[in-house]
């Protein structure tokens, strides 16, 4: 993993102005020019088309026999939002919610005009393996789906096939059924994710029993602060669910409740994963301190057991390489107490044998104290 | 306990490719194949049954003056799944929850179709001691509990036993009171895993008090995650007990709650004792940092001793051992200022003398400092 | 404290075989002989009798002029469980929880058969000063108090001094009031528990102030663990307080409320206690980890202190050592340039001089950066 | 702050023996003699009278015209408490409550009786910088307030010269605002400790900043446990207020919750206060320990670049200091391989320079890890 | 940043003296004479002015065809309080909170006066970077918006330019509404404090991950510290905001709701980012810990390289720079024992080989051990 992917982690927040007009959206200059794909369907037939503009909501999903999914990618182009308002009188903050772009995961009813808004949120590794964090907003209303994107990514093309194929409940269950198979796809992703990391916390954990380098806090860290990342939209994503399980509006169908809570099941074990994985990546941590400390105990000891036995030899050396002298060279006295063992026969042999011995003795101490182990 | 224990500790997550259909349950192609066993008993008589295949759940269990449990090991085929929905009407959405590999323990009640969906966890170790995570999935109709189990392992058992013999309330509880047994026998089984963890502890504090390794840290966590495991099934487990003790579905009988509230207070000292030996863990990891610093500490202290006294004595040798010359040998003219004490008749001795003063007085110092202790 | 004290803390509990039929009370063989007290009494008169056993409790109690607490040590006898069973129509789950080992603190409430079942533990350090934890079990009906206690350990004697003397409310009060009152005798022996602890933590923290020694560390984990012990203890009895606080059962009488929420502050202040003693058992730990750093410091600097001062002096001496020759002493060829140091006639004078500058320097060097405080 | 500081910090608690008669006050041989005030006032006048004792409460504060004041210190008058039972109808576990030494702030209303009962605790350092601990009890009555208090600290002087001068609301707001006033001086107190803390924080910070030494742990911990002391008050001290403000008892005006209100948000406050210094002590715990580790860390690097410059070099000078010889002094036969170095007319000065490249070379590359900053 | 910034941090807390009566508000003699300036618009309509002094705050805002902001810096007028005390029956302990210098964020409703009292606390880096926490307060009536502000720093800026130009709801929205804007630009500005300190982080970590240094720690602790502050803000904030939702005073209209539930959701995200800057705080000292041992290790393991590699050669060098003699130079006795490796032809030759191997030796060693790495 590139040390890079740990920067501006925490930049996804863009700024609004502070003092700015609340529900005042403002399109990006960058903002991508939207790509509009309009599913027609029912349980007999499915449609796809490529749209260039939308020119009425209304109109376009005026034949109550078929359910509408607009799909829309790229926020660039103001008029959108403009027609939301009039035509389908979507509240000014929600249209800031869907521009602006950081939302937790949310659902909000609006009884009176009859449409629900939703957030979910889309975790995804890009090709750099950074993960990204984009916004898919929700529409509903009593026929049609509307979803918006910041940008091109594809992330609903399961769903689209089950509504090619007609398999299953996608195309009986209605608006709000769908709106269900698209936050499940979200959801479910988050299960890549977490077995991608938990992979990636099972290779650390392999280096660590095997060849602990010091790369390994710095990958943990990473991997920490992703699980941090996805706990952070999947704690607010379960509130998300538990609210649709718990709504009352007519738009959201007591069936898709019942495949709900399924996804809020899924939520929950995604949560307790994440919680899994942390408690996972902190042993590391913990661990590969102990690691450490056991090493720098090793490093110690070599360094003890080195010094210990020759530090007393080389002094012992050091005694006999003294030149205090037998005989003074200028007034030829005998000094017969200076150093009388470097004058005997066998002192040469007595000394080595006497380091040996210190030596031996050094070895043993360390042996008993258990330091060779 | 072997190092690779801990591999794909967090891999029990099968996980479902995101984007398909909910409630589409497959069975897959490893799947073992289904060992059907049919009990058949009411107070006065049992019988055991080993059934090649269901073809119809009702006719198989009409005769209402008995109750019936059918216990099918393997979920190796589709078609008993196509038939519970079909004969039983039960939810796809919970057929699916059968087949896919990780539910947390949960109850579901489907009142219109009259009946109970619930599952525990089985955890186990294996021959290898590694802790096995297996789902028991129940459907529990008015007479009639069905249990289902991914592999052969056997956990019944004693329920079973207790069914033949039809000592204690067994067989006159009815269906919801053998869920409950079946639901004991799981928990109950946990404090045997709990023992045995804590044993392990016990043995690790052993080894700490008395030659501590550095497998200890290692050992320590190991126990610490399969704690971490049994508690992400406890506290689910716990909610399950306490939605059954609060159900009020007609299946589940008021005799048997009050069994269950006995489960549940089980449960909750099995929490309980999860959270005593996750302290217990974290304790021995504490100390074993602590006697890793200690052992640091008496390392450099042996050092330091060593070369305290050493290098000044070293030191003083190799003064001795300098070759300033009391005359010069070519010019012959006398130094008297060189080094004048090596040719003092004592010079050596007195020497040795000033060595092991300086030793004695670092000796003391040291001594005082309670560096010996 | 000895070191032995920490083991087998968490084998307290004796584990139901997994399977085993709930509500099958056995009684080990192992368990004592009862010892069966009869307290009868009202306001105006008390006596007491040690019964062998006990055959019908409906008549030993039958006289209602009078309040009745049967005290039973040991529960080494099945027939008094089948007779309160058969004769106080007592459950078999309550029977289990009396005679199986381990039950946290708790309230049952058998409205239908007029009977109220509670559990206390009771914590005191035996001989060898380990911790016991003993169950007390209470079974409450409108005339009589029974307990059930596994050994002869004695707690209830000041409670047996009070109905002697027949001081205060204990006469009066009915059989509830007595419950209470030996309840409350278990929760103030609490407060004797931490005093105890309290003071060894006194004790440890004088040590550490005076003469950190190696077992701090161990004597501190131990009361930890001995506090986490009692911690467990007192959060359910405090809920069990509560329940009877929020009863509604006829058995327990208002006045006697009243004095129950008495202990259930005294409850409160337990656990705040033991909250307070767990901080200060961190922060005991935390400062020997402080102080076992800091000594670390202060070894390192001595050595650090000492090498540095004298390596540079060996090396100069190793200088003066080398034998690089004045004139050959083959070819008699004069070597001016090689070491003529050694002939000056102040060349070690200088030398000296040179070394003491050195190690002065040193000296100012470390004074400078403080290590000599 | 005196070492001694810490000593005894938890043995607030006068433990009851366990067993004793709950509701029997006793008054302890060494209690002080209690000092009686008597403020009598309304919002024309203000008196106040030294009373030896008290006969009858209820004579005492008969004219209903005025409020009372009893300001209670000492209670070594077992004649008081008797009275307050007998003509107030104060219950035995209130009195127990006002004489035993430590109980949480809390509110208890009596309705029957017609009175309520609360504690505060009042904190301050005394002379030796200690922190004590002391109950004030109140017992409030239609038009009496009585104060009680075990020493003679005296702590409500500013509310007694706000009674005397009349300015504000205290002798208009009836008996339960002067409570209020009271308790409102105990909790501002509490502002002035936590100051004091805080700025021995700072203190600490600044040491920490530029001379870290090692009463910084000692010192921090001192504090953190005081924080600790005051926490375990401030919480139930919110929690009477919020009692007081949602307590439906006639003898609390509406008017004084309006004020009771305004305390309840500095408790809060207060609350708020704790956490923070609680983390900026930690925060300087973990300081001074990455200080710690990096001094150690400095005082290696010493010892390292030390040891690693002149270790190689003395070992080369130890190389020319070996004597092997150049012809044997017995047999006079010449050795021209055993170090002919010694012979070359410019061995010392090739030597010297090699050494001296040596330790520019280490120099320059401890220089270039960085170790010199 | 400078490490002066960390200092008086929790000094921001005027305290009142214990037993001041309560309800007392007080102007600091160094309070600011206030600038008062007087908004009075509607939708067609704006105009500002700047008042000398009020002088009856109901005759300014008497024409209810307009709404009013009255924006009062500086609090060193006591005139204004009283007016608002007489004219407007503002309590006497809403002015103390407005005076006294530190409030939580909080709403308090005066039904029967019908005005809403209101606290936001205001947080920006002043010109040395040191963080600021100025308390704003409100005063909601029917029909006028009254802000109190401590000092002259200016907030309110984008919102009077928004009342300009008169675009957005600003002008429609009534007095409730314009209460919600300034909120809103406060709680936003939080986000503009996080983005600093996030960046701040990144440094930190870009640093981490370059070059640490010492600074790493101090720098580290200063934001965690700020964060720690700007909790203690947003949390009440959070509350405050929670509270206008549920409020139902008719001075708050379901307009203005509809908005302030943006406002929350932004004040719930804020709590996030506050929480995840927290935990990549500490991820960043944890990281810092782990690199100061790493490189603890490195220092030791060069010492220890160098050491284990040279001792030993300087030893067996020492051990032929011994003196033992050939012959006794006073006897003239000849000693073919001592040392006979100095007289050998090959002999210093030889003792550099094995110097040489040993060297190898370790080398390979201390490569195995992965020491170089």
């Amino acid at each position: 993993m590139a040390k890079n992917k740990t920067r501006n982690k925490h930049k996804h927040y863009k700024l609004p102005a502070p003092g700015t007009s609340p529900g005042l959206y403002t399109v990006d200059e960058n903002a991508l020019k939207p790509i509009i794909t309009l599913h027609t369907y029912n349980a007999q037939s499915y449609t796809k088309q490529e749209l260039e503009k939308i020119d009425d909501f209304n109109k376009l999903t005026e034949n109550k026999d078929f359910n509408y999914w607009i799909d829309i990618k790229g926020l660039g182009d103001v008029t959108i939002f403009e027609k939301l308002n009039s035509q389908l009188h979507v509240n000014h903050l929600v249209l800031e919610d869907i521009t602006s772009s950081y939302q937790r995961p949310k659902l909000e009813e609006y009884d009176t005009d009859n449409y629900v808004f939703a957030v979910s949120r889309h975790l995804y590794l890009n090709g750099d393996e950074n993960l990204c964090n984009e916004q898919i907003s929700f529409i509903l209303t009593p026929h049609t789906l509307i979803t918006f994107q910041e940008n091109y990514e594809d992330c609903f093309n399961p769903v689209r096939k089950r509504l090619e194929v007609g398999k299953g409940n996608i195309r009986l269950g209605g608006s709000s059924y769908l709106m269900y198979a698209v936050m499940d796809v979200i959801v479910d992703h988050y299960f890549t994710l977490l077995n991608y990391w938990g992979e990636g916390l099972d290779a650390i954990e392999d280096r660590l029993y095997e060849k602990p380098d010091k790369r390994i806090m710095f990958d943990t860290q990473l991997i920490k602060r992703e699980l941090i990342s996805i706990r952070r939209v999947a704690w607010p994503e379960r509130d998300k669910l538990n609210d649709i399980l718990r709504s009352e509006s007519s738009l959201i169908s007591s069936q898709t409740k019942t495949y709900v809570r399924d996804a809020y099941d899924h939520c929950i074990q995604i949560i307790d994963l994440i919680e899994s994985l942390k408690e996972i990546a902190s042993s590391n941590i913990d661990m590969n301190l102990s690691i450490v400390s056991n090493r720098m105990n090793e490093i110690m000891k070599v360094l003890t057991i080195m010094s210990s036995i020759f530090i007393p030899l080389t002094f012992i050396a050091g005694i006999y390489g003294m030149n205090f002298s037998r005989e003074d060279p200028v007034t030829g006295k005998v000094l017969l107490q200076n150093m009388p063992e470097l004058y005997y026969p066998h002192g040469y042999m007595y000394t080595l044998l006497i380091m040996g011995a210190i030596a031996v003795l050094h070895v043993i101490y360390f042996w008993r104290k258990g330091w060779f182990k």
